[in-house]
Formats: structure tokens, C-alpha cells, sequence
């Protein structure tokens, strides 16, 4: 199950990226698994990482390389069907064995190719397959293989994610393009989620970091399946200034206002249609708090209803279960939290005030808000002005035969 | 599905605590859903409830008569079928109703008496029928009416929980009975949970609610199903007294360790019950700790692996994929965890050292550990002494069909 639109956008090219996908039948024979990404001399590099302790060895691979290159990568190689995860060193000298494949036959340095993996955790990389599939990975680089190489990094995922935008600033014309995976481990600070992103402005090592970690916070980092985080997360940004602007090197300025706003543009279609495409998912929730002291307690608030198997279970019925929500809200840890002024909304429908049902507020309204695949549930803290959203999904399937049937 | 045993044990009565149990027909007619607890004049009465800050009517109910009764209440009554939860004013007008209605039928102040209620959360709790089953309640008054009252007490629970020790002290035979209803909503820091115990002895009103904190933080605070915290959880204590020792007076001393032994088995034993019966469970789960830096620590990695969906449902598939549970515990936040000294034992089969798959671990001994419905996950953290226990289920159903053919 899936919600939303299930045809990936127009994928506009960025000139200095090729990308390559082919098959290494790494679990499944004849399954396009492997992508191989190229970017041109120069290109810089930002990325962020799992924060998740077990890390996979690609990970660490790719952080090390991603140092020793100074940012300037020109190889990326991603496979899927195998996260090389829970591998120990094996793993680590296998990752580093693909890295110097790719670089042998580019003729450039290992440090210069960063390896990806996704998929089952703790089995053995299967390094020849890959090594052997490498020249046909080359040879099928081209600028227009974002499609390819989005249905390519899939593993559970029912369909490709891919995201772009194109601007003009200062008569210049610039171009944002993306692809993700996800499916399930999908919660902040990264999931089993793999993001490349690539843009042709020409940009500062620090402002693409800086643009990138923003990005991710309000995107990747606000959405959640089921609250797994994922030892094999990785969202990278290339800039391979084919735009022919002057480096952009401050976070300031017309070129950096619209190539952020470009930027977040593309990773939140990407992290939303991650949860649109979350494992079982047949609902897409905004979870939108506002009036709080702060964001962090918005964001306290709006996860702790995002995670809510009951609220969730009860999304995925169509049943406006008001009580469900506030005991989240109201178990979320928010320190003096005075429930006569928190408001609850439905898809616009006021459905909870001062602690208990509305008086406006009729089942019929709260059925008919509850109908549509995409919901809005709307929090007011009444107790500040910062406000955050997360995105999820619902818990489908028998777990809510009990929860859907029996309202707590 | 529930696991393991499904009779209840006998119930010991507990001189001085009478309960009756009648249908209200607060939800389904004929359904035995409205219990009476007497206690002797001159009981001591301990109790903890529920933190959510949606706390339900009753809650708020029961905090105040408890104080103005100064800890020494003579009735407890429980509905069934209706939480009297996000109700606003009237529901605590409603609560107070009944409290009074108690009162006056039994000859004692309002304050003597504290209300309780579980079930569905945001309708008007029907206080009529509540009232006019009061005397039937009273006339049912009986002090071997625990097992009546433990199935009285049900909501999506599909059998009665009740455990009963007896002990000896210094010549002194001593009781301490509990039943509690659980089910969904269970977690940390009191659930969907009504839990309600007695015991004969004499008890300082400081010392019992000591033994009790002590006692609900060892058992009912460390087990989780999903995740969730109710609005109406409450845990009581009862002492009448009627053994006829001298008060115990503090915290130390033969009959406080003995009592307070009694408590906690009683306690743990009621706190796994729910587990075993949390929606959907087909495992019962076990997730022991050991060598952490601090308790602290030790309870993170263990709740932060009973609430993965990723590992609960590894454990509905009997899927020893200890891949998930490294990525639960390298998520767990623990600062500086050295991941090559964290080793991972499956009913006492060493699966996972040193980062990845033990040499000595073959899947067939993995799935034979898995086999059993009673589980044991141990981690061994390899940096300190503090240890912890929780409890858990799995998840099963459909939202494992998706996690369990598919290992991330």
C-alpha cells in the first residue's frame, strides 16, 4: 500500500552528473541493483550520516573517503539487496574492496568513490557480483539516468522517489535533482533511507554543509514510519558548479535564499513521499503543532502522536479517536502543559477544546474529516508561538483489527 | 492471543477488604462491569496514578478525595466500559456523583470514597445506571470476591489477572492479594492499567507509599506493548491492618523486607501478566541488560528495543534477526557505546559480539532459541555494573507480514 500519486516527476538532468544503473544480481537474478553515480572534476560534496551507533561499514567507509578526498568525491556506488551492515571488518575491507574497483577503473584515487549498501543486515557483501558488474555500470552513465538510478536504489519501496526543481537567479538557470529510498526504519535523524541529491550551482564546501543540514532537519529528520532509525542512513549533495556562477560562499544573497528554498523544496517531496510510500501505509498525516514555548516541544508533541500505534491504528480506521490524540499530547512530556487551552483540529474540523469533545463538534464531522488518504491533525499548545509539522503514516493491517474495534 | 497460563491462582482474601462485583450495564448488558472494594475502618491507602497531563475525571477525582480522607479510604469503586476520560467538568461532576452515591448508601463521607473508571475514552460516563447498581454492589460485598473482581475489572483484557502471596514473620502470617486489568495503552510510568492490592498488615502511611513506588517501578513501569500511556492508570494500595502486628513504622526491619518482597512478586507478577496479555501478543519477552554505566542507561537500550516494531515483529516471525536488535541498541543514545563490546544473547545462544554475527552462531541455533513463546534477550553492554529488566510482547499480525518476509 501506498498513498498519494505513484508517477515519478520529470527528473531534470544536472549537467556534471551521469548516473549508471545495472544488475549484479546481489539477492534477486536480472534486478537492477547497483548505481553507479558519476560527478565531474571539482564537484564538492556535503553529506550526512546515521547517527545510529552500529553503523554500517559503507558508512564508515564512505565518511573516511569522504575526508580524505576533501569533499571532492567523483564516484558514488550504491547497492542494494545487502546493507553490509553488522559485518565487522569483512565488511569494512569489502566496502573498501568495491571503492577500489570503481577507482581503478575510473582511474582515480579509492578515496575519491564513496560506497552506499541497503537492504539485509549481517549477511556477507557479495563483492564479486558487484566488482563484476562495474564495467557495464560505467558504460551505461548518462546525464538523463535519475529514473533508472531512483527505481534502482530501491529495496521495499513500491515505487521510485525522485524530486526537481529549476530556478533562474540573477539570469542564470539552475537545477535541484533527487532520489531516495525508504520504506520502513523510516524516523528522524535518518532511517534506512539513502537521498542523492545534485545540484549544477557552483558552492562553498561549508555553505553546501550547512544548506544540506538545514534541508535534512526540516525534511528527512521530520518524518516517521515506525520509529526505527537505520544503520545504513546516508543523504549526500553534490554541486558540481556546471551553472558557471561564482562560488556561492555565504549564507546570504539571492542565489542562496532560492537555492535553499529549492533545496528544502526537493527533500520534503522526497521525505514525504518516503512516508507516502511507508511500509503498510494507506494514510498520509501531517501532524502540525503550533503555539508552543518552543520547537522543541512541538516537535516533542507532534512525534509523540506521530509514534502513537493508537493514533496511528485508529488513522488507518478512519476514526476520529480525539481521546487518542490528547493522551499523546498529553504523555509527551511538556512541562505544565494546561489542557484547558489546547485545541485539537481534524482536517480543519475543531473536534477538541478545554479537554474534552468540542461542542460544535459532531462524530459525523469528525467521519467525513477522517475520509480523505491525506489528514491534517492540527495541535494548538496555546502557549507560545513556535510551531513544527511531521509527517507519518498509519499502522494498517491486524494490529488495528483490535485497536480499531475496541475504542480505549 | 495472550501467552502462557491462563488460570487464575487462588486469591488468598485479605482480612478486611471486601469486593463485590455486579452488571451496570454501562457498556453491555449483562457484562460484570462495576466493582466495589470495602475496606476496614482504619485502612491505609497508598496509591499512584497515572502522569499523562490529560489525566481522566476520576483521576482527578481520586487525588483529591485521597488526600481529604487523609490516606484512609473505605470504598474504591470501578466501572468498566466507559473511561470517563476528556469529559471536561462534567466528568468530574459525574465522578463526584458517583462518589457519592457511594457514600451515602454506605454511611461515610464523600471523600472516603475514590472513583475509578477505564474503557472508552470522551463519552459522558452514564452515572444512572452506575447508581442504580450501587446496592446490588454492596450486597455482593464478600472477601473471596478478588477472582470475581479481576474479571469485573476487564476491558479488552481476555482473561482476569490476580497474584497472591502469603507469608510468615515473627510468628505472623501475612497476605498481600493484587488483580489488575491491562491490555493495550501499557508502557512506562502506569498504562491503560488499573491495578488494585491489599494487604493485612499494619503500615505507616509513609512506609506504604514507599514500598508501593518501590514496587510499581520494578514491575509496572519496566513492561511495554505499545508504547502508549493512558489517561487513566492507577495503582492502589491497601493495608487494614488486620494481621495485628504494630505499625511498621520504617523502612527497614524483617516484616518491611518481607512485606516488601511480597509486594514486588505480586507486583511483577501481575506487571507480566498484562504483558502476556498485551493486544495481539504471541511471545512473551524478556529484555535483560547488564553492564551498564548506569540503571539509567541500561533501561534505554532495553525500552529502546521492546519499542522497535522492527524487532517486535522479528520476534512474531520466531526471526532471530539480530540485526534489528544492534540497530535498536546503537540508537538508543547511549554516550560513547563501543560497539565491539556489546555482546547479544538469545535465550542464552550467544548470536552477536564485537559488532556482527558471533563466530560460533549458526541461524539453526537462532531459530531454535527463537522457538519457544517465552524469550530472553540479553545485552551485555560491557561497561559497568548497573543492570535492568522489561517485559514485552511482539507485534503480530499483518504489520509483520510486511517487516517479517523482508529482513532490513
Amino acid at each position: 500500500m501506498a498513498t498519494g500519486p505513484d508517477t515519478l516527476p520529470e527528473l531534470h538532468p544536472v549537467p556534471g552528473i551521469r548516473l549508471g544503473t545495472v544488475s549484479a544480481g546481489i539477492k534477486t537474478a536480472g534486478r537492477r541493483d547497483l548505481v553507479l553515480v558519476e560527478a565531474a572534476p571539482g564537484t564538492r560534496c556535503a553529506a550526512v550520516f546515521t547517527r545510529n551507533a552500529f553503523c554500517a561499514a559503507p558508512v564508515t567507509v564512505a565518511r573516511e573517503h569522504l575526508a580524505a578526498c576533501a569533499g571532492q568525491p567523483r564516484y558514488l556506488l550504491v547497492n542494494t539487496g545487502n546493507a553490509n551492515a553488522g559485518t565487522g571488518q569483512a565488511g569494512i575491507d569489502d566496502a573498501r574492496t568495491c571503492a577500489r574497483a570503481v577507482a581503478q577503473q575510473a582511474a582515480v584515487e579509492a578515496a575519491a568513490v564513496l560506497p552506499f549498501s541497503t537492504g539485509v543486515i549481517g549477511e556477507p557483501l557479495p563483492v564479486q557480483p558487484i566488482v563484476d558488474a562495474l564495467p557495464a555500470a560505467y558504460d551505461a552513465l548518462r546525464e538523463d539516468g535519475w529514473a533508472a538510478a531512483a527505481a534502482g536504489i530501491m529495496t521495499t519501496d513500491t515505487r521510485p522517489k525522485g524530486s526537481s526543481v529549476r530556478f533562474e537567479c540573477a539570469g542564470r538557470h539552475y537545477t535541484v535533482t533527487g532520489i531516495a529510498k525508504g520504506a520502513g526504519m523510516i524516523r528522524p535523524n535518518m532511517a534506512t533511507m539513502l537521498a542523492y541529491l545534485a545540484t549544477d550551482a557552483a558552492v562553498h564546501a561549508d555553505v553546501l554543509q550547512a544548506m544540506l543540514r538545514r534541508a535534512v532537519e526540516l525534511s528527512f529528520n521530520r518524518i516517521t514510519v515506525d520509529g526505527d532509525t537505520s544503520t545504513n542512513d546516508a543523504c549526500v549533495l553534490l554541486a558540481t558548479g556546471a551553472a558557471g556562477n561564482a562560488e556561492l560562499a555565504r549564507q546570504e544573497g539571492a542565489l542562496y535564499a532560492a537555492l535553499s528554498e529549492a533545496l528544502l523544496a526537493v527533500c520534503v517531496d522526497l521525505a514525504t513521499g518516503l512516508v507516502r510510500d511507508g511500509e503498510g501505509a494507506s494514510k498520509f498525516v501531517t501532524v502540525q503543532v503550533n503555539g508552543g514555548a518552543s520547537e522543541q516541544e512541538c516537535l516533542d508533541v507532534a512525534f509523540t502522536i506521530a509514534h502513537s500505534p493508537l493514533v496511528k491504528t485508529a488513522l488507518f480506521a478512519s476514526d476520529p479517536n480525539w481521546g487518542r490524540v490528547l493522551a499523546a499530547i498529553g504523555r509527551a512530556g511538556i512541562d505544565d502543559l494546561d489542557v484547558a487551552r489546547v485545541a485539537l483540529f481534524l482536517n480543519e474540523v475543531l473536534i477538541a477544546e478545554g479537554g474534552c469533545r468540542a461542542a460544535s463538534y459532531s462524530e459525523e464531522q469528525g467521519v467525513a474529516a477522517m475520509a480523505p488518504e491525506d489528514i491534517v491533525l492540527r495541535v494548538e499548545l496555546g502557549r507560545g508561538d513556535a510551531a513544527a509539522t511531521v509527517w507519518t503514516s498509519d499502522f494498517s493491517y491486524d494490529y488495528v483489527k483490535i485497536n480499531a474495534e475496541y475504542r480505549t
